[in-house]
């Protein structure tokens, strides 16, 4: 692809010679000749062919300038993006009496319960396992050793390894010294285009449903219990833990190793630093981090008190010692 | 199913229409015409056909007084539950010189080494893995993608989609520079009636047994140790992390997210708060928080103080200045 | 196994009856008649019939000198590990055009795309994924349920069950509120001798790889996000979240449950304690803890004040009043 080609193709004013040829696409720091990179704040790639820029000056190498560069270098690794997904029905899936759309495809060992529908161009690879009562949409990509039980599946949704969503909550009753189990008999709604990291588990409605709204993004190893609601593009980083029947609301993010208290409301525009325990309502808008997560203004006002308590004892000391005195 | 019919089921009493056609079950914000619900703490289910309850005092539909209503929705919710499990062994199991139980369900895909022991009426889902020195209980019930090795599973125990038992401990020697791997020839042994949630590892003893008593819950995504011996009816929630050779005694509970260092012992009867880290060994009854973990009133005591603190640097800097003046 | 075969077999010096019958291999805790155990510190093993040890004086039992008695234990219980590695390759394993070294052996339902490399005596159990870009190296063991996609992995590895290796990374960018999806065409790379625990994830590079050193060894349920470089011999132990761009020194060793921020980079020979929470670079050998994480005698002494601090409120208290007075 000529890099005017490319210029053309994302819509960018090109600077220096459009004939040079790209054959790749790298990072900053990863890119050698041939590649197209792109700069933030003014950092230069060296050794890439190319270069894309929001402001062009003075650049050795030939550059295309566009609003939002990494934006646009998304656009163009997706364009030479080697991702091949299997196609067609792999005569070793186990298909029951299932719906399926036109051109899915089903990878070998995959089982597909009687009942399920696959919608149109869906992509299940192998060793999947699709219960009865689940729907999954059009585009969606499911990959190997997936687990999905009573689901409502929507539309480009990208399920990646491992990933066990519809699997019984954790609710137990306390009666006469022994743990009764609580029977699951909700379901889980997955929103169009939300995206579901590795191995991460999203539970059941113990009655009722799970749902994470469309365009949401969770990240791997990811717990969620039964019953919670989470709303519209959340960003849910690694290993946050919530609790069952917590609601957040749209275009929330959870920051990595966060936990979250069951029946817990979260408003939307919430930010949720790394680790932090929410053990309360959380209003629209808010920053919070810490455990207990309070407001992140307060908690850094904490941390740095904390780290003047030796300090502080020794000057109490000495207030104690002058008092005798 | 009539009212009536469902009042005798849970041995309640009716008040009120006992012609009440019930078609479902649900909780208190999700119940619908013609489901019957249940109330805690006078509470009451708007929408719905009919409730459970403990004492029953001016309602405008029916209900059945019952002793612990939450108990007896369950017990509905199991009559009303739509699961059907798989039967039979299906044709594309793969098992080798294993002893098969009566009326043993294997699913597709499902792997069964030689020397394998399934008790009568097990239930394995598709694509799980048995290996060679494992024994499954009666009724006990194995999800899809399930890896058990080198255990002893119990009767009536549910372990979720994604569970790994038996995998090799985390152990190694620092010799030379490198870390060389310690052998694992233990094994796992998992009580009666224990649940394992989706996604949760229990690694092999080095020698001797990693073991789980009868009745205890574990949630998702849960880390057990090799070696480590949990007691009777625990309840282990999500995302917990017990380190190499713990041992737990009986109906001790352990929230969501808590980590416990190498070789700890935890009494019967304990509670561990959320998020906790357990460095030290703790009594029976006692109930710990924090980070370490420390009676919970004195943790408690310790966040009240810190954040006292801003306010008291403020303090400790009043009396200075009124002492230097 | 004679007692004077096993003091030939790790080399060490025999004091007793040589022609005692060493059957087993056990913990001290567990060991029994016949088999052979280990002592530290001076604690023996009672009930064991044979037992090594670094300075043998009094024992009733007949012992074994060697200078590193866990380590002479290690090849010992390697001696009598009853371990069966599947060999061949079974009829129902599932292989494109892919190439196939010299005594590899596949399970059972594992699906082998084209154009993946599978080194010699490789090990490939039941029901793995290994995808198109896929190499592996020779002697490499890879347990059930595991996925491989786009890595190069290296020899004798041990990759236990559950784990999923080279998933897209989580990125994405804000734009008019929506989070596009940053396309990962990236990389892993794992070097010779590693080992990854049950249900750990590592995810692939955005562009170039994430990569872990040779002899590296990793607990389960780790994350390891898009782009980190993890250096030679270190260890992670369980539940450990490392976000993206993150290096990390050879030697280095991670306690259970730590988080480290994006874009770190930790030096050789660190320490990090248990459920640190890493913000900021660590030079080489530090011992760090906490949340920040901090030097750890600082973190300890602000451990220690921060228990003093119900006290200081009370003395600070008494100052104020003594002032007034």
């Amino acid at each position: 692809m000529k890099l005017s080609e490319v210029a053309e193709f994302i819509g960018g004013k090109l600077v220096g010679d459009g004939e040079v040829e790209i054959t790749g696409v790298a990072g900053l720091d990863e890119a050698e000749a041939g590649d197209i990179t792109f700069a933030i704040n003014g950092k230069k790639g060296a050794k890439a062919s190319a270069i894309l820029v929001k402001d062009g000056v003075n650049l050795d190498l030939p550059y295309i300038i566009v609003q939002n560069p990494k934006l646009s270098f998304c656009k163009i690794l997706s364009r030479f993006a080697k991702t091949s997904h299997p196609s067609g029905i792999h005569k070793l899936a186990i298909i029951g009496k299932a719906e399926l759309g036109k051109d899915v495809a089903i990878g070998a060992g995959s089982v597909i319960e009687n009942g399920a529908k696959i919608g149109d161009r869906a992509i299940i690879y192998p060793n999947v396992y699709i219960g009865c009562d689940v729907s999954i949409g059009e585009g969606t990509i499911i990959y190997p050793q997936v687990v999905i039980k009573r689901a409502s599946i929507g539309k480009a949704v990208i399920i990646h390894s491992g990933v066990v969503i519809g699997s019984d909550g954790f609710g137990y009753l306390q009666h006469n010294g022994e743990n009764v189990k609580v029977p699951h008999q909700g379901n889980v709604v997955i929103d169009d285009e939300v995206e579901i990291g590795a191995n991460t588990t999203i539970d059941c409605g113990t009655t009722g449903s799970t749902s994470i709204g469309a365009g949401t993004k969770i990240d791997n190893l990811v717990q969620i219990a039964h019953n919670c609601v989470v709303g519209k593009n959340c960003v849910i980083v690694a290993q946050v833990g919530i609790s069952g029947s917590v609601q957040i609301g749209d275009n929330t993010m959870i920051a990595g190793q966060v936990g979250i208290s069951d029946h817990i409301k979260i408003g939307k525009n919430v930010r949720i630093a790394a680790r932090a325990v929410v053990t309360k309502d959380i209003e629209d808008g808010k920053m919070v981090s810490g455990f207990p997560a309070k407001e992140h203004q307060r908690e850094k006002r904490l941390i740095a008190s904390i780290n003047q308590l030796p300090e502080l004892i020794k000057r109490v000391k000495e207030l104690e010692n002058s008092e005798k005195s």
